[in-house]
């Protein structure tokens, strides 16, 4: 299958058949996201992997009651950064320097660029964060289709309510979007015959 | 080369060769970006695609004189909805419509669902439809990679110049991203040998 046509394959899966995803696939599922790129390569944020079961029954009920919560083998929950602070930017300075192998000292220009950032305000600092979690998001998808994975991206949650259960608070996160990934229930899925939904080339493009 | 591997070769190209993209290649990334998934599929945004040189000078120019701009074959402008309008949930409801063969009758409760969003202000609105576009951005961005294009995402530029030199304000539009389409430069370019710095898979991820 062409890369095209691996994209018409996927979909928003909203039943799942309860099969579990091997462990190779979802660790090159997981390798993909964490090869995302972001802004400046910063990172602000976290995946939660979750496959225990009363967990999920606890996001099934912050989530609209999506079966695919439960019938999923992994849920995996995006969580952004709520503020960027001095010790993300030190951290990942000393991630630079040891990677590039470039004296610390070197790099205090481009440190130097995220003051304004750590300066700003949360909600600044969060809508930026947040952002960027959907690069990391689109990433996934596509690398669940290659594995030939189905997976669901989900916003239909109580964020409130999912930060307290998974303990994001505390840590300086907030949940943003959820990924769900299984196998799909043809059986029970009317979506999984449905013809795909897309603006015309000339809505969506506009060429200069 | 293994989906891991490509992510592997794929950087933020900041220098081009200005080598032209395949006529072919440009369509594929964009069906890409077409068939990237949304909420509800709504598809709250536009793409700018650019190629005239005089525009790109204008973009470069409250672009942080990224060069990149002015070596690509292609600028990318991914531009949100401003405000989620009644004219934009018609327009949609229509082509789930037509698209999957509903009468539109059937599809009252469904479009209810947009009442909230259609009735909320404009910033809650501007926060959702600009996170969907980075959906968009990374399967772009892996479009790219698929057809062995380099590709760069940037967010360092001044949107409201932008908003302005593409008229998109008068299109309820707001820039929120560019994605630059070519080949990389490695004479020029030191970041193409530079190792990609990321967090570790314990540090990015949690697993319960």
């Amino acid at each position: 299958m062409s890369f095209i046509d691996k994209l018409n394959w996927r979909y928003a899966t909203k039943r799942m058949n309860g099969t579990k995803v091997s462990q190779e696939k979802i660790d090159r599922i997981l390798e993909a996201i964490r090869l995302a790129p972001t802004s400046f390569g910063l990172q602000g944020f976290k995946v939660i992997v979750i496959e225990d079961q009363a967990l999920r029954e606890k996001i099934y009920n912050n989530a609209c009651h999506q079966l695919q919560i439960k019938e999923a083998s992994h849920v995996l929950v995006f969580a952004a950064n709520k503020k960027v602070t001095q010790q993300h930017v030190d951290g990942f300075i000393q991630n630079v320097s040891k990677t590039r192998n470039i004296p610390i000292v070197n790099l205090e220009g481009f440190k130097g660029m995220f003051a304004g950032i750590v300066a700003g305000d949360a909600n600044q600092n969060f809508t930026w964060t947040a952002r960027q979690t959907y690069i990391a998001l689109g990433i996934g998808l596509v690398a669940a289709m290659e594995e030939e994975v189905d997976a669901t991206p989900m916003e239909g949650f109580n964020n409130e309510a999912l930060d307290a259960i998974l303990g994001l608070t505390e840590q300086n996160l907030g949940s943003v979007s959820i990924m769900t990934l299984g196998y799909r229930d043809v059986a029970v899925d009317h979506y999984s015959h449905a013809p795909k939904v897309r603006k015309s080339k000339e809505e969506l493009f506009e060429f200069k």
